[in-house]
């Protein structure tokens, strides 16, 4: 078969290559533009389906669904389609419940978790503790990080195993973990971790559903549209569905890209797919050992989300928001539930099984599954859980061209040793992809934002004329040793370190209100003692 | 192109794969049996060749080149094809090189590394406490191994922070680490290293030369001839080569293996190329996702072995064994060297560039590592170094289907969540190669293992008459969960301990020689607090 002949072609049709294709479309509307997409779907790890609802039928996101306003790449996109955005509902209690499945259900009506006051007080720490370290790290270049070897040599569990007192705060980090990462905290490195945090603008900011965080807004008709729309836009015809890419190949002249039934030949290829996707993929000549360390050390989140939809929502009417965060055990495959209600009032809960327990599930009956996350939901909300008109789940590790969501992470060592590779252009290749952003890594909006900047790096070899001497700049930083020092991220707040001392105070006054004196007495002292001590080190110039 | 039709296709013709055709050709003479190699040669990580040296040219293994006793597979393949082993030369001072480029060099005529005396006490109180550890471990299953979460949640470097008092030592472990694994403490599982070295028989089998230990002995002729012998007694029309597999397919009657050439038909597959490319094949069905994970986070090591021919072993007239063992630094490439002078005379010795030290050289001119190379054999070993007949060097990640050596490791968390996927069959899908060997995991030895033990597995579907009780049982073992309980590995021993002790003493009254009385007495006093304390530590029932 003749081998076509193309401009740029694309890997992947998710939100990072159908950006970097609308960018390159926009500055040089006659580049031919071709985007292989395995699939036989565009939208990548976003996919909006229709389930039956209350009112008939309704959309529902069964991948990414939240995005934020200091998203700004996502949210210029959502702009520029004219799409509606909406506040994720959090109004009522959440349901909190650590400690084992027969530990005492708490409920809480703040932000806060519902943890016990030493708890609060250890979690307040240990977030304000990471918020510090979070300030200092180049999310460019992370190796530039001060103690970057320490912390990239280490688990985020051994962090905690550190660093936190309680083992409530240890099972919360744990339920944060699997539900950002898909992975456990012994998975990943702990400046791994600081840097993801870092690209997001702190921990709190990919914790909570408050403005500016990453659970702050849903998409009105779900978040593929976007995919959907860019795809339009770019022109059906340089889209090609079912064409999984199997070999580049690339010479002084061309980049030949070939897919189980179709070579093209064409002058720059920008890579989308997840890290552990592109490894696959056959590339003569090799690519640079640092990158192929690289790829075989990324290893993707598992992640199983699920939709439950209801009559009415009944936990609203019972003054709770939707929100469970749970330890999972054996009994409870679920760590968090949100209220998924549609914009149209479908009432339905938004949940995720992930990291460990969904290694642990997968395997079983969709069935059993159903069945122990309603178990779970009548446990926490009450028996109007268990009439629920439809459930639905996705197990993205079954997902073809996807093997498993939401990002991948870096194991141990990864960092220090081999992230200039990250971004950095083998050739006429150039890697986009959520994992390679910047700013909210790992998100639709890193999604975005790695595609436009893969697409700046393709203008400037093809019709550099088109940038501005910024975007020059831009184009050209994956190219070096990224050995700019600047640290990134947020600015460290003391609210949280006043938070704690707020909370240590109150907790000392009820224990003197409620316990007998000597007894009061006593413990007072240790546990100042343990507070002091815990201060001294955070407040030093150790590091943490 | 028709479809050939076999009975087992193998994927590699290192010593696991060629192994298994030689157990299944044995057992079964009837079997028709292909083995598919991408490479253009068999013996995979092992390859033999011809140098020039002081008598014209002689042989040296570029790969693998060491056996012991205590590994029955290689020994007896060895015997079977009549090749002859012997020692490795050790005579002579040992240089030793730790706490950075002007720090002072130290020799010793002993298996002991030379240290201050405090760094050989903590030295022997680490290998007794691993020692201890290990001898908890079941290779099988280290899922059952006490504390296992614990252990696969932390890198070994994390470990050797909280266990290892001196600098020394802890460079002494960063050189074992990247010698034995081509890795960095900080990239591997503490308990995946605790479960290699139980593979071994413990970490001094794996470090040292002495009887029993893994670099007892060298082949006379190199160790690629196992691989060649196997081959031609196999049968060269079995083995293919240049034939790398991209895809294997499976349904209810065939297993269908697909190269870029050709497709073969079988009713059975063993697939022992290392878990890095198994994971490059495409699989349809798509393999459980748990293998799918464990291949994704199992990275491969970096190693650059040199071989340096010289006119004569001026290192042993000088009395040196040819061991040096020094922390890489910006000048200084190399980590170990040994005498590597052939059984025919021809003077040479053999080194490793390895870990991130392999990383950061491999991108630089061979002219300027021989020159880095040389100069530090000139500083260790004299002048004469400088006057060398050859250089040759081969960088493992560069070598196409490997892509690395010596061997793959896990990250932190696989072990306890994927381990069980290491070796259960996927259908009609057998993996086997060293990575998965419970016996001298890693080494040339557990390749002929794993490569056997998988043979027993398609005897035992095929045509499992051939097989005894016990062999259907090991057959049988890879399919089951892993629950067997009964742990494995070395008996500790207490020498290392009362080694630790007399170095302790020996150091004590020393001290108490050479300085001033009332600072010996301090200083002494203040040295048996902390020996006392991690006496405490190391026999107390805590985990360690």
């Amino acid at each position: 078969m003749a081998e076509e002949t193309w401009d740029v072609v694309i890997v992947g049709a998710g939100l990072s290559g159908l950006s970097a294709a609308q960018t390159l479309r926009k500055r040089n509307g006659k580049l031919r533009i071709l985007i292989l997409e395995g699939k036989e779907r565009v939208g990548g790890r976003t996919v909006t389906e229709e389930l039956p609802a209350a009112h008939g039928v309704d959309q529902w996101d069964m991948g990414g669904q939240w995005v934020g306003s200091t998203q700004t790449y996502v949210m210029d996109l959502i702009r520029e389609f004219g799409i509606e955005v909406y506040p994720q509902y959090t109004e009522g209690k959440k349901v909190h419940h650590f400690g084992g499945p027969h530990a005492k259900l708490r409920t809480s009506s703040t932000t806060d978790l519902a943890l016990s006051l030493v708890g609060l007080l250890d979690l307040s720490l240990l977030i304000w503790k990471i918020d510090k370290l979070t300030a200092t790290v180049s999310v460019k270049n992370p190796m530039r990080t001060p103690n970057a070897q320490q912390y990239d040599s280490m688990t985020l569990h051994s962090y905690i195993e550190k660093h936190v007192w309680t083992e409530e705060v240890k099972q919360v980090i744990g339920v944060c973990s699997r539900v950002m990462f898909g992975m456990e905290p012994n998975q990943m490195s702990f400046l791994y971790f600081l840097m993801y945090a870092a690209a997001a603008g702190g921990i709190t900011c990919m914790l909570e559903t408050n403005p500016g965080s990453g659970q702050e807004f849903r998409v009105k008709g779900g978040t593929q549209q976007l995919s959907k729309r860019l795809a339009q836009q770019i022109g059906g015809e340089s889209v090609r569905l079912g064409q999984a890419v199997v070999a580049i190949w690339q010479d002084a002249e061309w980049a030949k890209v070939t897919t189980a039934t179709q070579s093209y030949l064409c002058r720059e290829v920008i890579v989308t797919c997840p890290p552990h996707l592109a490894a696959k993929i056959q590339y003569y000549p090799a690519l640079p050992n640092q990158r192929e360390h690289l790829t075989q050390n990324m290893p993707v989140g598992h992640l199983i989300k699920f939709i439950i939809t209801y009559q009415t929502a009944f936990w609203r009417e019972k003054g709770f928001s939707g929100e469970i965060v749970a330890q999972p055990s054996a009994e409870c495959p679920l760590s968090v539930t949100f209220d998924g209600t549609s914009p149209n009032g479908s009432a339905a809960l938004v949940g995720f099984i992930s990291g460990a327990q969904a290694s642990e599930w997968s395997s079983r009956e969709v069935s059993q599954r159903t069945a122990a996350v309603v178990l779970s939901l009548v446990k926490y909300l009450g028996e109007e859980a268990a009439h629920y008109i439809h459930y639905e789940e996705k197990d993205w590790a079954l997902e073809e061209y996807s093997g498993g969501c939401p990002v991948n992470v870096m194991a141990p060592g990864l960092l220090t040793y081999y992230h200039p590779s990250l971004r950095r252009p083998c050739g006429r290749i150039h890697w986009a992809g959520t994992e390679t952003a910047t700013q909210w890594c790992g998100y639709m909006d890193g999604a975005i934002q790695s595609g436009q900047r893969a697409a700046l790096e393709v203008l400037a070899r093809l019709c550099h004329f088109t940038l501005t001497q910024e975007e020059m700049e831009i184009a050209q930083a994956s190219q070096k040793q990224n050995n700019e020092s600047t640290p990134c991220g947020p600015t460290p707040s003391a609210s949280h370190l006043r938070r704690a001392l707020f909370i240590t105070t109150l907790t000392m006054a009820t224990a003197a209100l409620l316990a007998k004196p000597q007894v009061c007495r006593n413990w007072i002292g240790q546990a100042w003692e343990v507070v002091l001590q815990k201060f001294a080190t955070v407040c030093g110039s150790k590091p943490l």
